[in-house]
């Protein structure tokens, strides 16, 4: 079924996270992407654990919807036969030290020459410019110098780092905004460039307001917890049998808020009649608050808050949140099988299209599964030439 | 100058963040993005503290090089007016609650008819379908019910919010990715479409293998601080004057880590010899690494390490962020000229592109500067209408 970026073709010179995961959200709308790896061991996320059935599962959460092709990019007639591809693709992904595709004689000035209208995307810790570019990089670096750690843990605790690599999600997401961006351009003008993603340039560009009050204000966000300084209660509380999150995000909300908790006498509360009263009283807030989901289940105070109308949600682990019901109906863990690792379960798609929507239509493929319908099949290597390139390690 | 959204015209009936934050991106690549706001009062962002000269930070962090137009679509001459805008236009961006803009008879059914080829992006809380998708979302109730908060924070703490609203901006970035691919869509065929983004669904998709390993291995993914689970030393570290993070994470690194802070000896070490002996032995290699850190200024550590070649990083907070000298040289943090707020640094733009980089052109735009450039220049209406509109609230 035709989807949104079908006809599209990537070369994915992409390990680990950030490139394969922006290669990923082109393959789930459509787009045909050849995920190239070192020929004997491949992507080292295959090896990370823990694994599945001898897979590693940081593998299998990154590459659905790809192909699989070996090649060793180190070697002169590997970058000859990865020119043969970029003739015939569209957009290249790539994930190495700055400078390394330059080093290989595949770098964008190289496949300008034999394709103008192809578009690289470079994903890297710092960018293919600046005094640190040729640093390595790394999910918490990008989190720390970007200054997102020193604003998130506890107000009496350490920096700390989210529980997932947001530096390497928000490094794929913007590496993709700006992909399909230059796609755009390049389909009304026939002309390509290089995009130049970094996981330290996206966590800066998702600092909110921080930069501005600084500037502006001289005010510098501090850690506070799960508060934030406009709202309260905003913050984690905890119930019988775990953790729930609520928001008084209006007096409208809070008045509501106080009489379904049976404390109506606080909606004239001088103390809490304004969202900076609150703010300024928070403390108080959070103990009123506290107090009332002490003695309920999560599954009461989402239940009554909800019907109340004050914003409130369950936290929840993996394991409650792949059997919500509405992550259900939004197949946003959905089932696949893999041919190793067997019944899985992934993230799922999104967002949703409604004339092309994205699909998972074929699970992480196997190390150099596609060797011969690429090469061969696209190509149109012949049997001998496809024999000996194996045979002496070039794919 | 030309740039790779050029030419494209948006609709942003959105306020706060996520939906401003991708019409946003979209500006940044060129595309001309106008702002509907309410009459007399605007997007309530503008409002919110902390308030710089008198215009809420909040809103100047998200809306640079747009235009604002004010317009009320609750008003049935509000919803011609902004069916007649539709029509000379590509993509419309909204964040209501699912079922408003059908409500207001501009939905994507009402929209389709007049311009087949109009996308319509809705950005919400948990999404357009589904058992809870009339309920407000919070970003803190999307990274509660998302996984995220149950993974993010100390072991011995409780579940923690990220230091920004990541759940506003995952949307925003995923509505982004979405609108791009249904656009390259629409180039080909004309076909324009509903994509439908959610706050909690972009939560879900960046956990990682955290979904594969708790369905394939049985295992939960608990809060563990800043560490992972897979590498150590991998956490944030005290020096004499402000946080540190460090990651080893291979032999090689680990090796020229215990020579570099004179423990040689530790090589030999069976229980640091491997990635999974030191993450078995993670409290004593943190208690050899925080030793070490302590005695040397932030400046020292990273110096040191980065020359021999130890991933390192110092934790920024926004006074030193900005001040970084690759930060300014990537131009990450960027000044501009705010007629009311005055000299002010942003986020900058990312990724780069080569051939038509986005820039930021325009600061963020007054309530209703470009009324009469969008009604009497774009849309032709004659000044009476216009003053009319006016005098009646409808603009």
């Amino acid at each position: 079924m035709e989807k949104a970026l079908s006809g599209i073709r990537v070369l994915g010179a992409t390990r680990m996270l950030a490139g394969p995961y922006c290669e990923m959200l082109l393959a789930d709308m459509g787009a045909e992407v050849l995920h190239i790896e070192l020929p004997g061991r491949g992507d080292e996320s295959r090896h990370f654990a823990p694994l599945i059935n001898g897979e590693g599962s940081c593998f299998i959460a990154s590459n659905r919807n790809k192909k699989s092709i070996t090649l060793d990019l180190r070697t002169p007639e590997g970058q000859e036969i990865f020119k043969d591809l970029v003739r015939v693709s569209d957009i290249v992904v790539e994930n190495n030290r700055p400078g390394t595709m330059d080093k290989w004689n595949v770098g964008y000035k190289d496949l300008k020459e034999i394709n103008p209208g192809i578009i690289m995307t470079s994903v890297s810790g710092f960018g293919q410019t600046g005094p640190y570019s040729q640093r390595a990089g790394l999910d918490i670096v990008a989190q720390a110098m970007g200054g997102l750690m020193f604003m998130t843990g506890e107000a009496d605790g350490s920096p700390t780092r989210t529980g997932n690599a947001i530096g390497d999600f928000l490094g794929g997401l913007f590496a993709t905004y700006g992909t399909l961006s230059a796609l755009y351009y390049k389909q009304r003008t026939g002309k390509g460039q290089h995009v130049d993603a970094a996981l330290l340039d996206s966590v800066i560009a998702v600092l909110e307001n921080v930069i501005p009050n600084y500037v502006g204000l001289g005010k510098v966000t501090e850690r506070m917890g799960s508060r934030i300084p406009g709202i309260a209660p905003y913050n984690t509380f905890l119930a019988k049998d775990g953790y729930v999150v609520i928001g008084v995000s209006s007096n409208q909300i809070w008045k509501r808020f106080v009489d379904v908790i049976g404390r109506p006498e606080l909606n004239d509360d001088p103390r809490f009649n304004s969202p900076s009263a609150r703010v300024e009283n928070v403390e108080e807030v959070e103990k009123i608050t506290q107090e009332w989901v002490s003695q309920k289940t999560v599954e009461e105070v989402v239940s009554i808050l909800n019907e109340a109308g004050v914003i409130c949600g369950p936290v929840y682990s993996v394991e409650q949140l792949i059997e919500d019901p509405h992550v259900k109906a939004r197949d946003m863990a959905p089932e696949i099988e893999h041919p190793v690792a067997g019944k899985l379960r992934l993230s799922g798609i999104t967002p949703k299209l409604s004339l092309t929507p994205g699909t998972i239509d074929s699970p992480p493929p196997a190390l150099g599964d596609h060797n011969e319908e690429i090469y061969k099949g696209l190509l149109k290597y012949s049997d001998e030439k496809f024999k000996d390139l194996q045979n002496r390690g070039i794919i």
